[in-house]
């Protein structure tokens, strides 16, 4: 009987020891080796299913972008805008780890036109919410959504000043001016 | 006679040559080898210099920080507020390329504690001229703070949107609020 491989739950399992990696040691330790190594896999069984580092971070972003659409949509059929933005700021462990991911593919797609199609996505994504906050003013939205990659950024950076609730607070202003008429 | 090497003159050599590969290919071109390709030199010249891929990029981020420290210094003795963040912002070749450095190292720096040190200075440098900008207030200087480098980061992400125009438009847009009572 010939074996049978589940690629998907062979991908998933390698996606588990990716997400253990980064949210441990950061984007910088998230190489093909390093992962197989964390899977229990040899390196040409990882290489099966991602044929380069780029490939990794590719799927590390989709995570990403999975793991804050099932927030978004487990906040109910018509969420607060605010509760929304919240899901995108690195608020704890987890979403520290989606925004390092976040920043560490922003910085690769910038000069690699591969993965620029998938950080645009995003990108488009978080501009249109913004620009609804601000009630279609698109000036308002731009800023916005500029505090709101600021917080998240500066929350990377400085997590002692830039604290869950001080992320929580500034992102209220940043929401209540958008909305000033 | 023994050979005299001014050190300082080869060392802006090699700046030079890093600068023009990084404003033409952007940070992810900048490795040992290709900028001794681009200065004309051997590979073991240039680590004589700088001895990591590392060690380059923090001698960009210097240049990144020195350019901008020139040009502030430019602007006379007591200049307004918004002139001095526009300095920071992408809005032409140079300050886009310095943008890049700026996204790249942090990027990076997020998971090297030997690069923190840097990235930190320029933090906590550009977190106080916009506390002072918005009075003293620490919240609106912390969301004016957010929104400048969130605006680098979408001018480079996508310039054909946030253009040179729309980031002075945005900016004022930002200082204005920092400043209001």
């Amino acid at each position: 009987m010939p074996k049978i491989v589940d690629h998907d739950a062979r991908r998933r399992e390698i996606a588990q020891a990716l997400w253990a990696l980064l949210r441990r040691e950061g984007p910088a330790a998230v190489t093909l080796r390093r992962v197989a190594a964390e899977a229990g896999w040899s390196l040409g069984a990882v290489r099966h299913y991602f044929a380069s580092h780029d490939a990794l971070l590719v799927h590390a972003m989709e995570l990403v972008i999975t793991r804050v659409g099932e927030r978004i949509a487990a906040l109910g059929p018509d969420p607060e805008p605010l509760a929304i933005l919240e899901e995108t700021l690195p608020l704890d462990d987890e979403r520290r780890a989606e925004a390092q991911v976040w920043l560490a593919f922003t910085a690769v797609a910038l000069s690699d036109p591969d993965l620029r199609a998938l950080r645009d996505r995003t990108h488009v994504a978080l501009r249109g919410l913004c620009v609804r906050v601000a009630g279609g003013d698109a000036a308002r939205g731009e800023l916005l959504h500029a505090a709101v990659d600021g917080l998240a950024l500066h929350a990377l950076l400085d997590p002692a000043v830039t604290t869950p609730d001080r992320q929580r607070a500034l992102l209220r202003a940043a929401v209540a001016r958008a909305q000033e008429a």
